[in-house]
Parts: structure tokens; C-alpha cells; sequence
């Protein structure tokens, strides 16, 4: 059973969809992905979200470019949380795919994370998930805490270096 | 039968899609007028393309403003030429929905006009009828003609006053 | 229990949060509201999310405006999903609290909504919410299809009034 | 014969136009091209749109960077559906060919398609022609099929991969 | 014999255009006004700028807005310089005008003053035409003068009123 | 003496400068105001910068709109601090004005604030005024305890009303 | 005698405003080209203004980057028509140099090319200085024939080609 | 003791702030420098703001990138100046960091320098020690003078090249 289910729009944006699915994995969350676009495969789109909401997912993590139709359109189809990651690509530098991705009419949100924001997509899923989940909750609790420490770490490598 | 059918994304858009139709009427364009949300009403979008082009629709248009999924929508759904009018609305008047209606990814191209253009996406629609119509083109003609008319009498008048 | 915990950055927002309520109220959630500021109060804003986390709460919605760290300051400090609405002051016009809102770094995702998005950050929550509260999601479908009916109704309206 | 007339206003966008022409051979449609400026040029300009449509083109598309005037111009003397490409080119990376592409006043309209979008330019060409060209229709619904199935294909596989 | 010919792209225009003609009649500097479209008009445009011209015409002044392509028209059928006036008008509040007026390819510069700065347009001209003009010089030297000492005025009554 | 001095681009811009005068007011800090233009009176600005610091001018604010060089013009003339508020005015809204304050070279900073940020001119001057200045600093820590108690007031409030 | 005076902001800028040398060169115009800052080096900016309008420059040149006040300082204290180049440096690309250049207030105006564009820079002082210099308009025609030639051989051929 | 404490957001950016450090190290002014998260360690910055002004600095220089809360966070734990540097990083390439900067809300103003500033940061805390430090005044003196006699010698040298 995948409690998250990742769908990218284009299978040129795997490489910046990765992070996602190794905060993923560190967490332990089970997750299904597979490319489906908005535009050239809107059938393949309605089944998979169909399909995976019958087989337990949870949360929908949607990345794509441009003109990012892709979160919207799942959300549409769905009332599992929708994370929207607008990825970079073409002249607009992913400002095309921000709007396209935040900008949605009322009671279709989208929970819209930074451009390029893969990771922080995980991240997002994993504390909706967490609400009812006191061992991911933990692990998120852990995960903060090394991060911390690294940076205490590092700032304090800093101070002596300067 | 209706050659164009145009969809407003929400009924708020009547106001700014009503110029559409004005242009329409008075070239002799029979045309089907609705209201239907890419994300409240995907499935009632998905009939009214089906259904319309059935009808004899050759050109659709379609205005939506924020995260304006509709003409790409509208455009993974038929193969007919979809114009799409970028409604200014909200805090980012009309950019959204601009950038969410003219960078659309490659198969499915949507015909973007200007930010609040309903009346040339008549136009357009006239002229992608006008291929075929020696009438309608005449027509067009003449509303050019009559335009420049306007134009070098208001010109004229101007020149004096000054 | 309030299961969401509200808090705009200024009173000043209230008019534009106000709708946020309105949806929560109709969806029958607990909420608690407040303001509380990032800059201004960072001691009561710490202190109102640690408490009303004691309390129950599982979303946190933060709404504000220009530089708007609420949401990042409140994800800094609660695994919580943070939903942030940046809201629309000042000259640039919502468009410097999308970007302060949802450029968030790695490990502190702020869920975001559209510039002025209050009622769909409550519509985020509740579908958060209603991962676990079948009868909530329940109420969702049927706001729904309330909603698909009104535009098919007014749609059908206005394609013979043209 | 060609049904499509591609003008670019710089030699210097050939690499950028070149997808265009791909997928119009791919479809079998006859096209011309050539090279002229809005500005160093106007008179070719205008003697090309004259003549390509005496030869029986139908539709232009037109391609060009900065303050992006080609498609306009062309637009101000011809009746055929006219299909602007905004090039990025220099600082503002196509924004302002974007602008000055779309942004037309009444009665002028140009079919606008994404930054770089020189494929969709002639996908637009395509269905437009398609109206009238039931052979056409059928090659662009095996392009989408093929399109869908390539998505799925690749979907698939990285539905094992992870 | 009008020195400076201003072109404004639309009658709308021309509220925002007079100030520029005030600034001009200050300086005895003749002109003529008129409107012509780059789209509407172009032959019209063509025959203006060509008679002026030869009238004597030594700078033109060209407003509009949006997709401001009439400085740029202009530019290329008369080596007279050509300023450009970017009217805001619509959604991008002049941005698009200020982008397609200013962003000209190499070999046919507009020379290009603030959005709405029909002003500065005039005072721009009046330098140009200084250059052989003493007397027009002292009475641009005046001008400042004036203006300053308005500035020194103003400045020492608020330093006083504070 | 006045701690600080304020100059203002323009007089049309006092309605929007006012505000940092009440700030200095209610914190006891003398100040000097009055108008001189970057353009219009160069060797003006050059004096009152001279005069001020000479008669004990710490702190520089600088407050214009659009093209605002004054703040960068002052920042060239003296070594106090100079505080730059970009004023909003036209149609760009203040985004000319910030670019134009903030985006100085090196050697030569601007402190810049918000659009719009006189208040925050203001304050920012008492703060580093208050380095060297333990009574004024302690007005400060009041006045920040004193708009914590408000938002913590109006936060409880209307925790009660809804 | 040099009749344009070209000034760069920084010594950095010199590889962008070369291009405008050579167009001067080509066309036989004299300048005098140096670095000059509005902040770094306010005295020696304002005496090479007066020094080289002495010795009868009639157009001035300013490029410079980021919030480019040279041109604007430079206009305050001539009355030859100056031309401004925003040079494209640092992360807005040119945007910041744009608006700092071209939003000049009334009676300042400063006659902006696009972004990076010293060779139109060279151009518009060549025009304007054409106003009264035969031969100097022969040239330009000239220089504008060639470019038509050019561009129509480079579209025949292209036109062939594909 | 340090004079001024510099925290930048992530370590990352080292090499973006070091220039910063080397400005300071030349005038001779002591600082502190580590790295210390406003999301990631809220409380390790809260701490080093109380320790570092405790031991007597005067002036705090944060640098971010994207959503940039550091400097905003680090302004409201403390009444000393804050000077902020929004880093480029990520799609919007600093305009998310300058917008998250700059447009503070009153009472808690930070101090911005361009785009990548971390020098003019360095100069700025310098000109706020240098308003009771002689000493440091004459060196800030020294360094303009230096400035200003390389600008000329570049400047004269490129006079004699072109």
C-alpha cells in the first residue's frame, strides 16, 4: 500500500523529482510513482488517481512545468490533499508553473510547495501523515533534530574559520 | 449549429466575456455560450466539448482567470482550436492566468490572446472560420476598413483641435 | 478541541480571513482564531502554537501579508502541516507574501494557497483533516457536488440567455 | 503550394524555429519559410504575406525575440489566423516577446503560443488546417495517441524503477 | 512647419498624451498631433510619417499601449528620431507597453521615456531640437531654473511647517 | 541639532513621508525635513547634505518614487547612513522605486525598507541612533512591548469572537 | 571634437559598450568614451559632463548596471538629450537597470534603449545628430539598406533550404 | 569583541558572505560569523542574537536566500540595526529573498542591500560604527578616495584605448 502517490507531469522532470522519494524512503513511507500528464494522457490521469485512492493512498504529490495544469487537475479528481511542487523549466524559470500551481479557485487547493520544492513535498506529506502516525512523527521530530545539529555544527566551524 | 462554442470558467466572467459575444453576433457567428469550471465541472466540460463538437463547433474559447486550467483542458479534449482569454481577476490581475493559459506544453497548443482580450478571441475565431467562408471574410474586411475609417476620422479631428 | 488553529499576522487581515471561517464553520470544524505576529510577538506566537497543539490541533492556518514569515516562523516550530495564505497589502500587491510564504527551505514545507486564499485554506484543512473523519469527507463530497450543480445551473442559465 | 508561411524576424532564431518545421513535415503539411524583419524589413514583410497568401497559405506563424512586432505586423495585413512564437532572447528571457506578442489590441488578434513554443506553433497551424482536412485530423489524433501511449510507456517503467 | 509630430496609437490615449503638447506649446516648439494605429492604420501611419517628414518634421512622438508597436513602426520608415511614450493601460498596467517600446533590435532604436511620461517625451524632443536651437536652449535652461527654484521653495516652507 | 534628516524627492510625496515624522516625534529624536530632488536640484541636495551634517546629522532618509536615485545621490555625499523609502507612484507601483534604491553599488549602500516603509525609515534611524543612546533605546523597547501587549489584546479579542 | 561622449559606470561594463564604438566608428561619428560613477565618482561625472559638453558634444551615452543612476545624473546637469544603456549585471538581469534608466521624473528625461542595447545607443545619437548633417543620414540610409539586403538574402536562402 | 555579528542561513552561502568578511577585516572591524537557520535552529539564533549582543555587538548582517525570514527573525530578538542581504538562490534568483527582506512590517525594519550585497553590507554596518568612531570614519574616507582615483585611472586609460 502507498500512502503517497507521486505523479509527474513529464518524465524529463524524474532527475528534479527524486529528492522527493528519498525523503520518502528515509522516512520509511510507502510511495507510488509514475508520470501522467494533465494534457496528453488526462484519462491515465483520472485511473491512476482513482486507482491509487482505492489502494490506499493518502496524499497526492503533483510536479510539473510550465503551464502546471497537473496538481490542479488531480485535485479535481480527488479529496486526498494534493502537494503541488512547480518545477523549472523553459524561459519563466518555473514562475509559469508557481501560478499555474498556487492560483487555484475555491475549494480545489492545492497545497503548493517551493519551485523545485521536491523534497519539501515528502516533507509536507509526511507531517499530513503524521497526524494519525506517532512513530513518523518521531522520525520527523529525529529528522529536524540532525538537521539542527548540523547546522549548529557547521556554524560553529564557521565561527572559528572567520 | 454553433461554430464556436465558448466556456467562461466562472459565471463572475460574464461581464468581461459578454464583448466576445458582441463581436460574434455581428459578424453572423452562431456561437453556444456556457459556464463550466475545468475543476468544479470537469466532467460537464468534458460532455459540452464532446457534445459541441458533435453539434459542429470548430473553434473553441475559453476564459478563465487565476490559475486558468480551463483552455488547456478544453484542449486536451478535442482537437479543434481552442482560444483561450486570460481573465484578469485577483491580486496578480490577470499574469496568472496568462502564464497558466499560454505556456502550454507541446501537442496542445491553446490560441492565447491578451489578458482580458474576449473580443479578439471572436476575431481569431473569425478568421480561422473565415479560411473557408468567403462571406464571413468579406465581412472582416470591411469591420478593418470601418476601423480605419474610425481611426483617420478621430485622427483628423485631432490634428485640428491641436 | 479546535483541530484547526488559525492566526493572522495582523488584525488589520481579519476581513480577508473571515472567510476561512466561514468555510470551517459549514464543515462543522472546531477552530481556534487569533492574531499573533511573527515579528511583533514571536514569544506569544510560539506560546499559541505550542498550546493549542496541546489542545488538539492538527492544522495551523497562518495568513499575512509583505514579508509574510508567519507561516515559515509557525513550521519552525510545530510538525503540524502549516497551511499559509499570503494576503494581498501594501504595493506589490500579495505577490511578496506568495514568495515569503512558500520559498520555504528543505524540512519546512508551508502548505500555500493562492494570494488571498483564506476559504481554500479551509478547505486544505478539512481535506487534511478528513484522511481520518469519514463523515468530513462526507460533507466534502457533498460541497462538492453543490457546487458542480450551481455551475451546471447557472451555465445552463446562460447559454439561453445568448 | 504551402498552407503554412513561418517567418522569423532573425536568422538567429533558425535552431528555435526548426521544431516547427519538424512537425509539420511529420504531418505532411507544405509549408514556406523564410527570414524578415518587422523593422529592417517591412516591406518584404508585407510583400511575403502578400504574396504567400496569393500562393494559397492559410495560416503564418510567426517567431521573434524582444519587443516581439513580427506577428502584429504581419497581422495588421492579413486576414489568415496568424500564430505568434515569443523567442526568448536576451535579459528578459522572452517576457517581453511574451508581452509584445499577445498584448493586441482589438481586431489584430495573434494566436499566441508558449515561449519557444515553435512545436505547438505548428500543432495550432495543424488543427486549424484540420478543420477543413479530415485526412489531417486523423494524423494529429495518431500524434496524440502515440503521444499517450509514449507517456504511459515511460510511466510504467518508472512505476517499477521506484 | 511642425517640428515634432506625436502619434498617439489610440484617441483613448489621448488624456494621457495632452500633457506632453502643454510642455511643447510652453517652448514654442511647433507640432503636430494625430492618431494613427500601428495595426489599424499601418498605410495611414506609413503616409503620415512619410509627410511629416517632408513638412519638416524632426522628431516623432509615438504613444500607445500594450503591445506598443507603433514607436517601433515608426521607427522603421523614418530615421528622424522616434521617442516612445509606453501608455499603461489594462492589466499589466503598462509593463507590456514599456517592454514592446523599448526592447528594439539593433538598427532601429526608440528612444524611450517613462510609462506615462508624455512629458518627458516633450522636454526629450525639445532637447534633441536645442542642439541647433539656442534660443530653445536658454528657454529649457529656464525651465530647470524655474523648477528648482519651485523644489527650494516648497522644500524650505515644509522644513518650516515640520 | 537634528538627528536626522529627511529629504523627499518630491513635495507630492509628504502625505506618504509624514508617518516617519510622527515616529521620531513620539521618540523624541529632532529632525530636519524638507524636499530636493535628485534631478531638479543636484547642487541643492549637495548642500542640505553638507549643512545637515555639519549642524549634527546622523542618519540620512530618503524617500522618492520611480526612477528614485535621491537616496543613492545622497549616499554619494556623505558617510552617515543614509535610510532609502521607495515611494509608490505610478504605474509600476514602487518596484522602479525599490530597484532603484536598493540595488546600489558596492561601496556606496542604501538602507533600504519596504515600499512604502516610512514608518520603518524611521524607526530604523532610532536604532541606530540608539547604539549609542541607552535612554532612546529603552523608548524603543517600550514602544515594542507596547504594540506586543496590542496584537496580544486584539489576537484575545478576537479569539473570543469567533 | 568629439560630438557623443560615451561614460560607462564601471570599468566591468566595458565588453557590453564596446559594440557602440564600433557603430560610431562605422558611421565616422567622433567620441570620447571613459568611466565615470554617479556614486563612486560624483565630482569627475559632473566635470567630464561640463568639460566635454564644452568642447561640443551634443549627445551623451550612459550604460550602467543594477540601480543605474548614471544616466539620470547625468541628464541633471546637461542639456543634450543623454541616452541610456541598462546593462544586464547581477541576479534581476538588466529589470533594475531598466527601470532606474527609463522611470526618470518630469524634465529629466532619459532617452533608454533595451536592455544591453549600446549598439542602438550608437544608432539613436546618429539620428539625432543626422538632424542636421546630410551626409550622416546618407550613411544611415545606407547602413539600413545593407541590413535590408542582408536580411532578404538570408531569407532566400533560408527559404530554400528547408 | 565583535562589532558586528554576521549569520547567514546556511552554509552554503559561505562563499556568497565572504566577501562581506573581507570588507570588515580591511577596515579593521572585529566580527563574528557563523551560521544559524531562522526555520532549521529558531532557537540557536535566538541565542546567538542574545550572546553576540551581549558581548557587545553593535550591528547584525544576516544573509538568506529564497524565502529569506533570517533578517526579519533576527530583527525582532533584537534593537540593534539588522542589515539584510537577500541571496540568490533557486528559480526566482533573489527576488523571493529581496521581497522576503525588505518588506517588513513597522517597528521591526531591516536594513537591505542588493541582491548579493554581503560587501555593501560590510560598508554599511561600517558607516553606522563609523558615526562615533573617527578613526573608522577616515578609513571609510580613505577607501571612497581609493574608489574614486581607480574609477579615474581606469577611466582615463580607457579615454586614451578608444
Amino acid at each position: 500500500m502507498a500512502a503517497v502517490t507521486i505523479i509527474m507531469g513529464s518524465a524529463s522532470d524524474e532527475e528534479k523529482v527524486a529528492p522527493c522519494t528519498q525523503v520518502l524512503k528515509s522516512l520509511g513511507i510507502d510511495f507510488y510513482l509514475t508520470v501522467s500528464s494533465a494534457h496528453r494522457t488526462p484519462k491515465r490521469t483520472a485511473e491512476i488517481v482513482a486507482e491509487q485512492e482505492k489502494l490506499g493512498t493518502k496524499v497526492f504529490i503533483c510536479a510539473a512545468g510550465m503551464a502546471a495544469h497537473l496538481a490542479g487537475v488531480v485535485a479535481s479528481q480527488t479529496l486526498c490533499p494534493v502537494i503541488g511542487v512547480p518545477v523549472a523549466s523553459g524561459s519563466l524559470q518555473g514562475l509559469d508553473a508557481l501560478f499555474s500551481t498556487v492560483q487555484m479557485p475555491t475549494g480545489f487547493p492545492v497545497a503548493t510547495v517551493a519551485i523545485g520544492g521536491a523534497k519539501n513535498a515528502a516533507f509536507l506529506a509526511a507531517q499530513i501523515l503524521a497526524i494519525n502516525d506517532v512513530a513518523l512523527r518521531e522520525k520527523l521530530i529525529q529528522k529536524r533534530e540532525s538537521m539542527a545539529i548540523e547546522v549548529a555544527n557547521i556554524g560553529d566551524e564557521l565561527a572559528k574559520k572567520y
